[in-house]
């Protein structure tokens, strides 16, 4: 993997990571395919909305159907039939959040699986063991995410276990695929100085914000991605783990972050809450029910150019398998269409009048009539 | 609507009924799309799975969103994109079938609707002002669906209805649609005869056996099929409601049957059973889990050309929406290309062996070692 920065706008970044598998474009979206499938969506839909690169869960596909089975037939690529890049995260999230018993230790973590109970024992080693088999282009250390809120103390201690657990990543790393460290350090900015320190020393790959929008007020978690992406090596890539909403994309970017995850276009999707070029949209509303018209109207989208949001409705309150698809492929459209024309603000020098058009309607619920 | 009948095999007939929207091949198999979607499908795969005929519900869409939206809107083709031939059913099946009360009278049947509990008033007249709002290609007309087992004097009782019916259905008839008789009389032979005749008389443009495959056995079904469709015109085409398991299809082929509907294929997708030209499989066995070859080594549906029975198995455990849409997309190519290969047989006077051939097929479910 290698990072190329082009250039940048204030401390907005436009890059490109090569991967033997194709170039990401920076700042980028990374759908989510949780359990080797991006909800509702094909691989080939996928690639004609634009993606560049998916995200699969390594908790998610370690408990199913196990990483040993997706290795035996021939890795998570050929699995789910997609041939671009993918970056598997290390689990640490979801134990923290999906788990309902864990236990941590200096060896790792012990936890129960959400699906069956089953108790389960993940190591950094395993870890990278489970990513490796796998096969993801790029992998995520094992780390502890730090909850919010928590004393100086215990973020203290939690960050000097994800110091150690990294080593032991780094030393178990698997060839052929790359390694992102994740700075934690909970909202306490010297520790995420240390943290950020600690990790650049070992020299990986790219390095990933982690432990943020955990529960921390909106304005602290803007200060520490703006106090700590800054002292990031300028020729890694920066990724902000777990963060998709748009306005934070967007204050992300003006702090140099360049990739991004999240589910928001995909569970809003399927939930009937769209995003639009007027502002976000909720499907089921009675106002809807006879217009004959598009969802967004500045949208070329499959959805858009075949669908009056009358049927979209329908499909909606029907509880269609169809809703599903045609919203998801909408709300994925208007997020990849947004990142290109995020990049080419950047790259025009015009990321801040990009920010100052995209803000009110980003915060729009857009109601017709 | 005009039927060509091409050629006949013993009493297995090949056709073509060609409407303004395309041409039907028959024997043909209707997909259902209930509430204006076959479930889990888009329009454009229908297309390329060779779909040339859709069947729609009245009773479904009378209840959400409303026939009214849908021609407010431009018509049921528009509102689902779908530019082929459709037939919509008269709802006197899902009244039956679906409704918690229903109440009949020579006026019409009160029902409550099974989504909200509302009551509504079901007329001959009210069933043709949908069907024609929803603009469908062929519509059928209003029927009492005769229960099994009912006594000869109900059954009498309620085919004098049907044809009481039929006569009010053919007076409100839509212009630019055909309109299909329903013959019914239970298990009764003079009555599915009587049925018949008086059906006949009044000049439909098809005619459809209805109230079979409600509980009766099945060589009562076979007995019906067998005895009344030699009695229907041979210039018009023959439609054998609601049914659809290919063992019944290939009987009921053989008594001169043109056309079919059924959930089997769609709904028998979600629940994990697919049909494979080695018998049936349930994607869910264990044994399964690991295995990289396709479903089904003879199919050459999107599903079988890409991805893994261990993949589909993992879909279906995850319940993810791509496992609904893959081997929904597998079991109707499956119906589509049975049905194409039935055609292909009486094409050439083989339909006895094809018959032959298929039988042991349909009645396997099967194992991997």
């Amino acid at each position: 993997m290698q990072f190329k920065l082009i250039t940048t706008d204030n401390h907005a970044r436009l890059g490109q990571i090569h991967t033997t598998r194709g170039t990401i474009n920076t700042p980028a979206f990374m759908p989510v395919g949780t359990n080797a499938t991006v909800k509702a969506m094909d691989p080939d839909e996928m690639k004609e909305l634009g993606a560049e690169v998916l995200l699969s869960n390594t908790y998610h596909l370690y408990l199913r159907p196990g990483h040993e089975v997706i290795k035996e037939v021939g890795g998570l690529h050929r699995f789910m039939k997609w041939d671009g890049p993918i970056l598997t995260d290390s689990g640490g999230f979801q134990v923290f959040s999906l788990s309902p018993l864990r236990k941590i230790s200096d060896e790792g973590v012990t936890f129960r699986s959400h699906l069956d109970g089953s108790l389960h024992f993940l190591t950094p080693e395993l870890v990278m063991e489970i990513q490796g088999a796998l096969g993801a282009d790029i992998a995520m250390v094992f780390d502890e995410c730090t909850p919010y809120p928590a004393t100086r103390e215990y973020a203290l201690k939690s960050l000097k276990l994800t110091t150690e657990w990294a080593k032991r990543c780094l030393e178990a790393k698997n060839e052929n695929q790359a390694l992102f460290g994740i700075v934690q350090g909970g909202v306490y900015k010297d520790l995420r100085k240390q943290s950020a320190e600690e990790l650049i020393e070992m020299d990986f790959d790219g390095y990933a914000l982690g432990g943020l929008s955990v529960g921390e007020p909106k304005e602290l978690m803007y200060e520490m991605v703006n106090y700590t992406t800054p002292l990031l090596p300028v020729d890694r890539p920066r990724y902000l783990m777990g963060i998709g909403d748009l306005l934070d994309v967007l204050e992300a970017v003006s702090a140099g972050i360049d990739m991004f995850d999240c589910v928001m276009p995909t569970r809003n999707a399927r939930n009937g809450t769209l995003f639009t070029s007027r502002g976000r949209i909720s499907i089921k509303r009675e106002e809807f029910k006879k217009d004959p018209g598009p969802l967004d109207p500045d949208c070329s989208c499959y959805t858009c150019r075949n669908y009056s949001r009358a049927y979209l409705r329908h499909m909606f309150m029907s509880r269609e398998i169809l809703s599903m698809r045609l919203n998801t492929m909408h709300n994925l459209q208007f997020y990849m269409e947004f990142f290109r024309r995020l990049r080419e603000a950047i790259s025009s020098g015009r990321f801040e009048q990009f920010r100052k058009e995209q803000t009110p309607v980003l915060k729009n619920n857009f109601h017709e009539g």
